[in-house]
């Protein structure tokens, strides 16, 4: 079993060499070819990659490459994981937004349409390229914004899935809050990704016993002040948002703070800095415990997880995922891109399946259609570029939705991200 | 042919009366009752009623009475004109949502909710009254919101439509811009009440030619002033917004320009001052000038084409009508209401049947989905009560969508409502 | 001795009384006149206060009545605790500047130019008739806002002194928190009724060692909670603001605080109606505990220290007063009206002598001659009415000083205050 | 008689060559020194300097260097026309405080802050080396934030005054609409550099008759427009406001205007660009007609003045400067800079004397304290750095005046303008 990941130069990537460690009995990856054009700090992640697996005494083989068309030959799934523009776009995103009085943000609002502007073509391409140099390969994508990166994907006709950490993460949050196994809790994970809501925590399996009324009753504050929103949001939708709702249910809230601080992205760069620093020590053959601050965690379980079950190895085969619709939100279109739990199997070939949701309360599915639509014109500025595409995209999203700040997000949208998109 | 009017003490009375003694050929009126509990204001309009008849040779019986059941027996169909807490409310509900920074206005955001609240139930009981005692009236609801209420009476199993004079207010003018007779103007009209978009002005019929680009080129900046959003607006999106859509466009623009100027209701209460005192005058037996400022243009024409193609009158049979969805928008549900053409028929008795729409683009279809979830929790806070249905809906409102907001709204909905909210 | 009180029926004036009873040693009082036009709620609080004498065993006399001028006649000091409109009209003046997306407030804004307005010319011609009935007579003013009440007064000749417990406030809570009497503790008080800055806190007197450094190492945290700011504004200005400086600090945060919220005045008026049932109880001989929530703590104290300091009687002779500048803040016209420590001696008759302040930094003293200006436009707005001052003394407001918020809140104050404002 | 030019590259000076050349009457120069550090865009303007004093017959000689001591050695008056950090910063200047919602200007609020960090400095470094080189010479600074470099200057002992062109702006087009020559205007001006009223506009000299009324009366729309400010404005306040003053009256309007909408700065940009193209044609010999759109006018006509009246020069010598108070307003100190009229005279050499303006109305006057106490705290931070310090004078502005606003401005002014603070 061949797998590659590109992006691999990425201080996550420790992350994720852990989990393919540590989880070999999931996921027996025999070689693991990570590629990224930026060569010092690939070589650097490469290095420690294999002293984790030595110190581990996995025996699999760990390759670097800049070659994507070589790298991704042979291969049986392809991890994306990449940030086009790197951490200075990151800071862009997050900054120019404001100035029109709008949230900040790298994949919700105009700052994520930025990314996705910046993000599509260039997945595209590679997909295009792993799809000449391993047809049967499964692409995962870990590339923000997920919901609009796979949708692009499917479109395109890729093999693709999307993964996102969030729901794996609430997950195992809620199983130490409940004393369970990760495995017996089983989430009624419903929406978009980074638009998603727990609707349900149950116990043992799809049909389980709800225990989101007593998770809430029991640990309400520790919950709410995870999500950094009042613990009466949870008590009185009765659901547990994403941390991303915060940007819509106390959008203005956000702005006055990020007005009132510097940018997030600055404090990332620094700690990406010292991340590669410590990485330089031919002594560390773990992963340090600062990358547990840089915010992906159980990514590498997820990753296995889902490639396991694609692939045909052990584990579960029910996951949080993002693939298409098709019905599970009646009210969507079926080629949108929801993220839901879904059981992926590797026989047949056909990828994830949605298992049915409970409905979605008005109160949610308004937001989600609203988004969709967004991410459906979203996705079109993305594919074939110009200005009023990008304006119509920014006017559609639910926290813009006013003519002049569309007018002024699009123009500083444009001007922020000239080299990344050609037709600008 | 008998109609009866509930709320026929309304200052609009005479506009109505006007158009009944116009457009007698087409809707024969034999006998015309007004309703409304207000005695003095209802002698007034009725003698002014009468004089207008008078004048016009119109041969129909006017009728007053303040006993609802009495004056809706026998009717073939009923108009709802009520406005539940006069303008005292209205002014109420233009004025605290700024207090939290939101537009104020009776039938879109936090006031139009606070209008549906306090009307829902009382259209209902007055529904339920005309079936009682004329089972086979229609009844033609123009009280705003008409979205909202009109959704409320045919989930009741009432034989209701909804109607708004926005489409042939847009008709009327459209046609004088173009030279063309009303009857040859079809507007491709969709949406809901109040957030509706001209896809299309086609010459003739459903199928006639697209004169909407011209339309725009050459009369793009009269459109654009009338409904006081920038031209540019109906340049690149390529339609014409209602007038309403500019609470959303523009909406903190209109919260500027409403915190910088007086509340508009104290204008209207002023007008309809000077209109009673006008129609006081026994020598008046027209509709005074004044009238016209007072907003309800064309609603003569719309209420008699509609009655009369429920009631198999002569006139057009095809009219922009509000009524159940039923597969026309198909991302919403069946039975949300829709605001569209369709062909209103006489016979089989199954009122308005919507003409197909043209594919709304998501940029539109986005806040439809969004406001039509909205419309669904503000018909169940009418219905049900509580100060959390109130909550929800509100939270589930494009134009509120953050926690504090909905919260700060609900507090001073039902601050300034109470004596219209039993529950509250 | 005589003292008299206007708007004796107060829920306040139990404080008073309290006052008046512990601390007779200071201020004998031998009569007390409450006069109020209220009559049921003045008995109710006249006999609750004669009750309160009996139970301490005071001998003096405490007569009710509605007829001012008989009340007054024959005073030593005359005490101003009125309200003109009542909780009503705070409601007012707490509500409708939210409506621009200002601060509503009492004292501070919009809201109290509105106050000053309705309660200039009514104090004015109480003073008046003080003047005729007992001219020898110290008016003393509580009410507010005190600074500009107490420069119409002054202006107009009277032997007026200004009165506020913000100060005597600060001085009790800082002696507990540093473990001394009150009288050791002296501050270093300067600035504008309800614009002021503690900056120093001197131990024993004006020359006594500071205590201000070591007060916000060790107790910082308490004392910024108690003026819900943040601790670091404390810590970084070095000094210590009034409570009222937050509408300026964090005007912002405030307006959607109160977007979020119901006004607090319902708040105020439901305490209101208890405390009156509670004094009606014939059983009642104290001040009952719910006085303290209502917000006037150590009035009694204040106004006790300062009527027996003019009077000639007992206790301390330097006290934070509002008086004439006469170049004090050497920055500010001699005949601004300033709050600061002031030497008030009976002898000579010649009312209080402020002590010298320390320079006041340029980043306070900005503040204070741009609030002096407006107090100034609002002032003569009071004096002669009209529009257009009404306009100008909003747009010279730091809070305000833009056009069209100046239009929007001039047309809104006109309107919520016409019943009080003849020439309105 | 020599003249040097400090920031002599830049793409305003034929504008002053042209003043120079057209008004050599008034001051005849011999000798004009262009002094600049970047060599290519001097030898450009350099050149067409040459060409325009050939094509006009001047005799003067034009040289330039990039050597300052050597530059101003001799010179009887240095002109500071500099740009510290370029377009580039002041893009930076307009664009950061949006984030925070604040106005984004180079000289107003925290962009002006900035501006004045970056260049009071180095300012003070070019006056030294020009006192030592040239000890009698008058500098003349066009620098901004003129106001607070001005008082830098003058601090530090330097014969010094500051110039700006908006007074002479408005002089001219007063005088057009009046049809009277410019020498036959004069204003009443005053306030502060960028916060200044014309409270008169007198026919022939400070004592003549005010035209001010029937100016607005006849011209008010045209005055008004030019402004941006609503015509209401200068009806109702009864005097002209500076340009500036718009980013207070109406400051929110702004924001959002500019949040829609890319930065002004590139647009200068791409000016100073096309300018620099048409510079470089040696067969320019004259000012371009592009060059009236850079923003300049009149500002050789009023350096040509100031220097003359300074050197002892012809021409008039009551002039638009700014200088010390001292008394001039007298609720500022002395050591102020205020913007006046003033008696210009090279007899005694004692600088500029400010003609008595009169008494400014508290709505002004508040408004004028409150930005005189900010310049003395940006001054301090300008002079001695650090973060707490730049804070304070943000703190103390009365566009910011919140403590969040002022701590995110701040963390943003630094990390926009780190290479030009040594200290940040």
């Amino acid at each position: 079993m061949k797998l590659a990941v590109v992006g691999g130069g990425s201080t996550y990537t420790p992350e994720l060499i852990d989990g393919f460690a540590r989880l070999r009995d999931t996921l027996p990856v025999e070689e693991l070819v990570l590629i990224d054009p930026a060569t010092e700090r690939l070589e650097l992640v490469g290095a420690l990659a294999r002293r984790i697996f030595a110190r581990q005494d996995h025996a699999g083989l760990v390759t670097t490459t800049t070659d994507l068309d070589a790298g991704v030959a042979g291969a049986d799934a392809v991890l994306l994981q990449l940030r086009v523009g790197g951490q200075a776009a990151r800071l862009q995103d997050e900054t120019w937004p404001l100035e029109c009085g709008c949230v900040g943000q790298e994949t919700t609002g105009a700052g994520g349409l930025a990314k996705a502007l910046r993000t599509v073509p260039v997945v595209l391409d590679i997909a295009e390229r792993v799809r000449r140099a391993s047809p049967d390969a499964w692409i995962i994508d870990f590339t923000n914004p997920v919901g609009i990166v796979t949708r692009a994907l499917l479109r395109a006709g890729h093999k693709a899935v999307g993964l996102c950490n969030v729901a794996i993460g609430l997950q195992r949050k809620f199983a130490a809050l409940l004393d369970l196994a990760p495995a017996d809790v089983h989430l009624d994970h419903v929406g978009l990704n980074h638009l998603t809501w727990e609707l349900g925590v149950r116990r043992g399996g799809p049909d389980g016993e709800d225990l989101l009324p007593g998770l809430l009753a029991a640990h309400g504050e520790a919950v709410a002040a995870d999500l950094r929103l009042p613990r009466a949001v949870l008590d009185r939708l009765g659901v547990v948002p994403s941390y991303y709702l915060r940007y819509f249910y106390s959008h203005d809230e956000v702005v006055r703070e990020l007005g009132g601080k510097p940018s997030r992205a600055a404090e990332v760069a620094a700690m990406e800095r010292e991340l590669l620093a410590l990485y330089a020590d031919p002594a560390l053959d773990e992963k340090p415990a600062l990358l547990a601050k840089r915010g992906g965690a159980f990514y590498s379980e997820a990753a296995v997880d889902l490639a396991a079950a694609l692939l045909g190895g052990g584990g579960t085969d029910v996951q949080v995922v993002n693939t298409y619709n098709n019905g599970t939100l009646p009210f969507l279109p079926d080629d949108a891109v929801v993220e839901v739990q879904a059981r992926v199997r590797a026989t047949g070939g056909c990828g994830p399946v949605p298992l049915p949701v409970p409905r979605l309360d008005p109160l949610f599915a308004g937001l989600v259609s609203h988004v969709t639509a967004y991410e459906d014109l979203a996705l079109d500025a993305a594919l074939r570029g110009g200005r009023e595409r990008v304006f119509k995209a920014l006017l559609a999203h639910p926290l813009v939705g006013q003519y002049d700040l569309a007018e002024g997000l699009t123009d500083r949208l444009l001007a922020h991200n000239k080299e990344h998109l050609p037709w600008a």
